[in-house]
């Protein structure tokens, strides 16, 4: 009963996110149903993050089990052909030892959110950006996310419906950079609170637009307090972009 | 009765073109209406470039008469606004002398073809990229591009359907560059044929194929045979990135 790990790219915007619901339509239940379709086994699969609905991911990771012994590629181009139709693909997929697992093995997550810019509206990028018509001040913003960097009780930035049995979390990495109408922010850890990305995303635009102070995001941090955060930013511009395992 | 230069950014999947057809959604159509919409006029825009179903642009230019004197950035502003459920977006307007035409004015017109050339097919890209899962050898494609620029008769790289009256066209850029899973190619004309940039995109996918040869590419040109061209690539892949103008 081989394991495979695949890399699962997806367009979060279709999708009430990646856990599996009954009656609606999921990425999870995408790629279960696909699997199914080649080969006739019900499966359940494990992700190494559960994205809320309208998150992207160009870099997730999930693990399956199946009964035969499939080439590794032959699984990736099979489930892409069940899954034409769909927002979701595989990049890549490999075997992976049976103790390997796509959640608990993972050491590292990145996220990348995505701020379009510029007064005109997105047309090509709707849905997959947001929208910031006021210029956005990117060096501010990156004096505020240094006060986020590092070991932390990150309440402030937790939605009031985390499951996490801690508050505490490293935060590796918090970078602010202008890529031509866009602002990027990116995230690293080894895991993160629910809706962590988005708060902090959403904080930062406070900063960017002069309404907050780099030092207001250290105080906010400083409160834990949930009312301390700024707006939570749109599901739209947040994408996991890749998972870091230990290497074998 | 003063003329707007409004710079468009749509995606071409949903619409049948950018030209207005009776009964088919076009993105002339979604312009046209939310111009009736904002001020009650009805009126006819003019194009810099009449892109096909499913071409997508990131800078069209167009021009529209209104009736009354209002402030270019209102225009803007109102006409995103009645658009804000379609893939069309106005970024930027300004107001133009009367005997300026977005077609007939524009000295230059740009495109970009993206191909995304990895194994995965795309699942945030699809409708936006032609993908080809075959490496592709960017640096012949290149070598064969270099023998379409310059002034030619480029009958091979015109649909049938073509209306202009010469077949002979002056391409300034044919520049094909790799940007990490993608292939771009830039090409920059005073105009083109009908079809001309996917005709000349799909001919050198087979070159970066290693089924033409760059100098094939230069044997179907003096060829001046339409039955010469490669395989014509989608329409998905490809972008109106701009257009010039001679600056006043």
């Amino acid at each position: 009963m081989p394991r495979y790990r695949l890399t699962i790219e997806y367009d979060g915007g279709p999708y009430a996110g990646f856990q599996a619901q009954d009656g609606l339509p999921t990425v999870q239940g995408v790629i279960e149903t696909a699997v199914t379709a080649f080969c006739g086994q019900r499966v359940r699969i494990a992700a190494a993050g559960r994205t809320d609905s309208g998150v992207h991911a160009t870099g997730q990771v999930v693990h399956v089990d199946l009964d035969r012994d499939w080439p590794a590629e032959t699984v990736m181009n099979a489930l892409n052909a069940h899954m034409v139709r769909e927002g979701v693909a595989v990049l890549d997929s490999a075997v992976v030892p049976d103790d390997w697992h796509a959640r608990f093995s993972a050491t590292g997550r990145a996220y990348l959110y995505r701020i379009l810019n510029r007064p005109g509206r997105p047309a090509l990028e709707r849905g997959r950006v947001w929208h910031v018509r006021k210029a956005l001040d990117a060096e501010a913003m990156q004096a505020g996310a240094m006060h986020l960097i590092g070991h932390h009780d990150f309440t402030t930035f937790r939605d009031l419906a985390c499951q996490s049995k801690s508050p505490e979390k490293t935060l590796d990495v918090a970078r602010v950079i202008r890529v031509g109408e866009e602002v990027h922010l990116a995230f690293e850890a080894r895991s993160f609170l629910h809706r962590q990305v988005r708060s902090m995303a959403g904080t930062l635009v406070e900063v960017g637009l002069g309404r907050w102070t780099p030092d207001d995001v250290r105080q906010a941090l400083a409160a834990r307090d949930r009312t301390a955060c700024g707006p939570v930013a749109p599901s739209d511009g947040l994408y996991l972009t890749g998972v870091t395992y230990p290497s074998a």
